[in-house]
């Protein structure tokens, strides 16, 4: 299969991957984009697990235990908890064999797009999305993420794993059946990227992580939604999106590898208290969530991960596309005192 | 008038104006957040002069010259060309007097939202946009630009000015009257000091300008668009949007201020090709689009203004919010193809 190209802006330090293979003509657009599905069959659904290719991770029932495993070709696990499947139209792939860095990186404004993109489909129940799942459900869920991430994190041409989840048409999810996203990128993206590099000045100036800081700064204000023994959810400072909130583990990592168990159980609560709040206050708005991780243990010291949730009730405009400036109509401390409302009704 | 605050990210060089004087609460994003004008009367269309605030400036037909004047409080000019006004919910807020740079730059992560927003009507006539104007309203509309760009950039508290369309209500256009938007604001946006910075580092490099080296480098390749005396129409090489395409102006110049009669003329032609290209191979899509430019005499030498134009076609989703990397599924060489024939059809 023939690579994507990801190019770099002329200046701005900006990657685009140029991913044609959808065979999406340019007139194709004059059509309405958001076309219902002109089937009602879901791929995703128990049962139709031909119309997806095999599965890459699979977690089945096995008694009390959970078994993982693959689907072979031709054979795809019936009875599954869990798939994780590669997608269909990927804009990251990956290589053959072995690649070498100077294959991958081809210029200072063009890269291959060497990588992973999957779906990993989060429950056999159509519905059953983070705000209403189960909790041993999304248990599940999160383990899913920690097997890929753990997976494509040991590969030499992996430089980043992103893993994110879109709900709802307006928010970029073209299949209704429950699912996040994993992307293994061959470069580290600008917005980790300055994460890291301001993350490593903080700590070369004041011996202490910025996560942390803000963790303490954030856990008495007037912008905290949520607390528990793990975990501090906040609208953050300068939230770019009305409603934004943020899931910061009080434990220091750089990655989700270093869960406990108990850890994943807990995340899975908070997680689903926090959609929860926001599907009651908006009646299930669309919204996207992404996590911020590291996967180089040289930044161990001075990056942390955490959860970042953007509901999608505003449009990006001209003003904010060409100069990186958002106007936000909610202020963060209103939208957490709403949030933590609709958490406690 | 109280001023808006514009709060930086923890860690990002990424700037929020928080807005909440459109005295919203989070609930009220419950509803659709799109809902139709409840009334059929639209503010900017002639005779509804009294629905918006004073014009600070209005081009009236004067014999065969144009005569440029204000409104005054209670009174309304009729038989205007363009009128610009206030934003009625304006992120940012032009101060009653002098105001020291302390008071605006409050700390590392906050600043107050000092400056001008401001519609530009682009006609009397309702349906009168870009792609389908008469030329002489065109060039109204970019003498506007200018008359209100060279107001604002002598505002000792004004670092940037930005010159923007949104077209369609998909693209965050809130009214339907062909208008455009100003805002004046009192640092100068990441997105263009990222551009400076790197054109500044490319002169010091090659003693030319960067701009140049792309105007000529896209002139004869496989994404250019269109070309006349004055102008260069290309899609962008690492386009963050199907269709994306950039203008940019032969003559090396910082900002639209040093026009002649005779580019501006050309400029309204170029755009309104452009336009009406895209019109007629999508069917009308919504839009955005941006002029970059600087007012910092220093930039002379290495920076080139340009106009960038987004049509909204894609969804930005969790992985584009969350690593700043973009998918886009039209390679910009077949956009330049497709939007070359739609120009010439």
């Amino acid at each position: 299969m023939p690579f994507n190209e990801v190019r770099k802006d002329y200046l701005l330090d900006r990657w685009v991957v140029i991913a044609t293979e959808r065979g999406r003509r340019p007139t194709d657009f004059a059509k309405k984009v958001r076309e219902k599905d002109k089937t009602s069959v879901c791929p995703l659904c128990p049962g139709n697990e031909h119309m997806t290719p095999p599965a890459v991770l699979v977690y089945l029932k096995s008694g009390k235990d959970i078994g993982k495993t693959k689907d072979k070709d031709g054979f795809r696990h019936k009875n599954w908890l869990i798939r994780c499947i590669p997608n269909l139209y990927p804009a990251f792939t990956p290589p053959k064999g072995k690649i070498s860095r100077r294959r991958v990186m081809k210029s200072n404004d063009l890269v291959v797009a060497v990588g992973h993109h999957e779906v990993l489909v989060e429950s056999p129940v159509h519905d059953e999305h983070p705000a209403n799942a189960k909790i041993s459900q999304l248990v599940h869920v999160i383990n899913g993420y920690i097997d890929r991430l753990r997976e494509f994190s040991a590969k030499p041409y992996v430089k980043y794993v992103s893993i994110f989840r879109n709900h709802g048409l307006e928010a970029g999810a073209s299949l209704s059946h429950a699912h996040s996203q994993i992307i293994a990128t061959p470069f580290i993206p600008s917005v980790v990227e300055e994460e890291l590099e301001a993350s490593r000045k903080f700590w070369t100036k004041n011996r202490k992580c910025v996560f942390c800081d803000i963790l303490e700064k954030e856990l008495d204000g007037p912008r905290l939604i949520l607390e528990n023994a793990d975990y501090v959810v906040f609208a953050p400072w300068a939230s770019v999106n009305p409603l934004e909130f943020w899931v910061l583990p009080k434990k220091h990592e750089i990655t989700l590898l270093e869960m406990s168990k108990s850890e994943v159980k807990t995340f899975a609560k908070t997680l689903k208290t926090c959609l929860n709040g926001l599907k009651k206050l908006l009646n299930d708005p669309p919204y996207n969530f992404g996590f911020h991780l590291a996967i180089n243990k040289e930044a161990s010291k001075y990056y942390h991960w955490h959860l970042e949730v953007y509901p999608k009730l505003a449009i990006w405009a001209g003003f904010e596309k060409s100069t990186g400036i958002y106007i936000n109509t909610v202020a963060p401390e209103a939208a957490a005192e709403s949030l933590k409302k609709a958490i406690s009704s």
